[in-house]
């Protein structure tokens, strides 16, 4: 086989990822030649400061102080962005890249989740590759088994756990029985939450995840814009006791669905069954799983972030694109790409876990049911631990399948009762295997 | 985007796989048609019996009697061999269509893991590939995943539940407390065995496969003969009840993993963690664990055999090849793989289980414990229940980690003492997460 020109790569950024990533090209040398059929070298580099020791030898390769000259550089094949941010210096990089012939590989999901359908018809016109395997949970190759490994099946649906750090905090509450604003420290503590967790805690990051596994599944535009989205600060380790004690597990569950010919795409904590597949995924585990008209389900467990499982994500993008290999960003051409129909939240079906605080006195019980009665919600089950009279206590409810609109409706109503203190605490129930 | 030809596949095999192929490829058209760039068309079947009814409207394509003839038909880019089989027919077939420029597309694990090499030089001397997602784990992608997916890693190990019969025989087993030939006789009324069920559940099946997962994950040759291999009929009732008391799972595990620079490959029943991922798929269930030096650890699960998820892994090829994606068939040229250095599996280390068939005499334990000690093995835990002196009773002990060697000798010795009544059973306790 006659070995083909390096592959030359040009890094912006030099963060955790991005220095997996040389780290990963200078220890990895042969085996990658090996695998592409031709080297893969890193000839330029970007970062803010270049003064700074990052703990590998950077002096190999070029230096650029503005990352945006890697677009213009005639000794790059590809450029890795490696900066962040969905606007600004990453996104100029991403356009100048492309729009000069370049190839990119990203990691940065709210990039793509706001500019993709752009960002993918920019790369096709140049006749290069946008590529973003560690854009979506961390070291799980999803983006490949989705766009390839799966492209024989209508995907009906894609979801699971696509945030680390809401997954690592629900597990430690299960597990501790403390509350959110103590595991929150706790995570910030050990590195596994930033300082301002809004990001990964009200579900922005899930969502941006999300967006573009949807657009990979049902051929459509990312569309993050549209998705409904909750976070994790509501669930309280009341809720997760009484989880537990139903046999569920709480999960912040990416989910893009089918329904009715339209699409859902939410971003909320659900119960799922304590023994299902995805609800044995704890700690910064990621997993994604497919349900494809053919394949049935697939599942893919991994970690979520970190520099060794993002690094070996950015590194798949790497080889494949050394090797030739162009597959079209979401998997279709970028002009076939549709505005996504999505469904009204309001009419989807799903059982219910609900919590209410109420006063302990008679005639509580009889007020919810008739309201609940009243908005064709039925109670599956129904739990409330001791008794304390004309004190507070919690009243948790399972319910049947009912219409979101329904069940949203009886709680704006029961909110009104006098015996109720607080806003419901309402989260979906997915019977998941 | 400029739409290119269309790409032609003669089928060969119309069993259920190539059916669903069929199927897949009537159904799926146009969505074929976005993903690929270009249309997908059979253009030839071929299989023994032309009269038969197989469900689907084959008057389309052209029938040929002689699946050799597809080889050399000029209107066929890719030939999809479902025939089966390691010899004759299927290996002609695969030879000739490589050798005359088409690509090969087969579910066929013994084929590959017996002329493996030999067919990835054809292959690569022709410029077409050889592809064989479906040949491992059904509809799991792990071909992809580990070829491309984990191509940034130097891996450490791959692992996992390759033979859906067997992980539903265990699963059954343990569910029901029934012994092996019972539960093989209702996996034969359900379809899930064979009628002679040797194939799988004596590893031959999980070994196909395991040999090349090893291939593409060490870069080395597929060698199915130097397979180390044990089945599950010496997996009793009594065994599962003892593995379920210490809170294992039995399951056969196909390993191949680096030991001190070489490699071990084994299929063998093995005792795992009953809340270990891999511990945790039942049923039909295929998993596969890949271990790198980047990602850390990623699973993939989903199932392991069946019309729909074995078309699913067949047309992710189809896909990939009509895309012009050309993967080295072990994922380096085939001229650099290498032979493998096998370990001594004697010196192999691990915890072992160890059942024993014993007169229920004094000085029994002590016996068995001097022979133990006398081999370097520590014994780890020790249980027999209720007593029934001088008649035969279940004695099971676990060790802590021993020389394969040594624990075997172990066990030659323990044969020989008089209170010992039969053949000891001992099977490796792999401490998964």
């Amino acid at each position: 086989m006659i070995m083909a020109e390096a592959f030359r790569l040009g890094i912006a950024g030099l963060g955790t990822v991005g220095v997996g990533v040389v780290k990963n090209i200078q220890q990895h040398g042969d085996l990658l030649a090996a695998r592409c059929g031709r080297r893969v070298e890193i000839t330029t580099v970007s970062a803010r400061d270049s003064s700074k020791d990052r703990g590998v030898d950077l002096s190999a390769y070029d230096w650029v102080d503005n990352a945006e000259d890697l677009a213009n550089s005639n000794s790059i094949d590809c450029v890795v962005e490696m900066i962040g941010g969905s606007e600004g210096l990453a996104l100029n990089l991403v356009r100048n890249s492309l729009s000069k012939g370049k190839h990119v590989i990203t990691a940065n999901k709210a990039l793509l989740a706001h500019h993709g359908a752009e960002l993918a018809k920019l790369a096709e016109d140049n006749n290069v590759s946008l590529a973003y395997e560690a854009a979506i949970a961390g070291g799980v190759p999803i983006v490949k088994a989705l766009r390839e490994g799966f492209a024989g099946n209508d995907v009906q649906a894609v979801f699971g756990i696509l945030n680390g750090t809401s997954n690592y905090m629900m597990t430690a509450m299960r597990e501790t029985g403390r509350d959110f604003d103590e595991i929150l420290k706790e995570a910030q503590d050990l590195g596994y939450a930033e300082a301002d967790p809004s990001f990964d805690v009200d579900g922005d990051d899930a969502g941006h995840k999300l967006a573009l596994l949807a657009a990979i599944a049902f051929g459509t535009k990312p569309d993050f814009k549209s998705l409904e989205m909750t976070g994790i600060r509501g669930v309280t380790a009341v809720d997760i006791a009484f989880a537990t004690e139903l046999g569920y597990k709480i999960k912040l569950l990416g989910i893009a669905r089918r329904v009715n010919g339209k699409i859902m795409q939410s971003i909320q904590p659900c119960l799922v069954p304590e023994n299902s597949k995805i609800g044995r995924v704890d700690g910064v585990f990621n997993a994604v799983q497919v349900e494809g008209d053919y394949v049935g389900s697939g599942l893919i467990v991994g970690r979520g972030a970190g520099e060794g499982p993002t690094a070996s994500s950015v590194m798949s993008d790497v080889i494949d694109l050394a090797r030739g290999i162009n597959v079209p960003t979401f998997g279709i051409p970028a002009n076939d790409l549709k505005d996504p129909e999505w469904i009204d939240q309001g009419e989807t079906v799903s059982g219910y876990y609900l919590r209410l605080d109420v006063l302990d006195q008679p005639g509580v019980i009889a007020d919810v049911s008739a309201v609940l009665r009243d908005h064709n919600v039925s109670i599956e089950s129904f739990i409330q631990h001791g008794r304390d009279p004309d004190q507070s206590v919690a009243l948790v409810m399972t319910t049947h399948e009912a219409k979101q609109a329904d069940i949203k409706a009886a709680c704006d109503a029961i909110q009104t009762l006098n015996s109720v203190n607080a806003e419901p605490c309402l989260m979906r129930i997915e019977p998941l295997e």
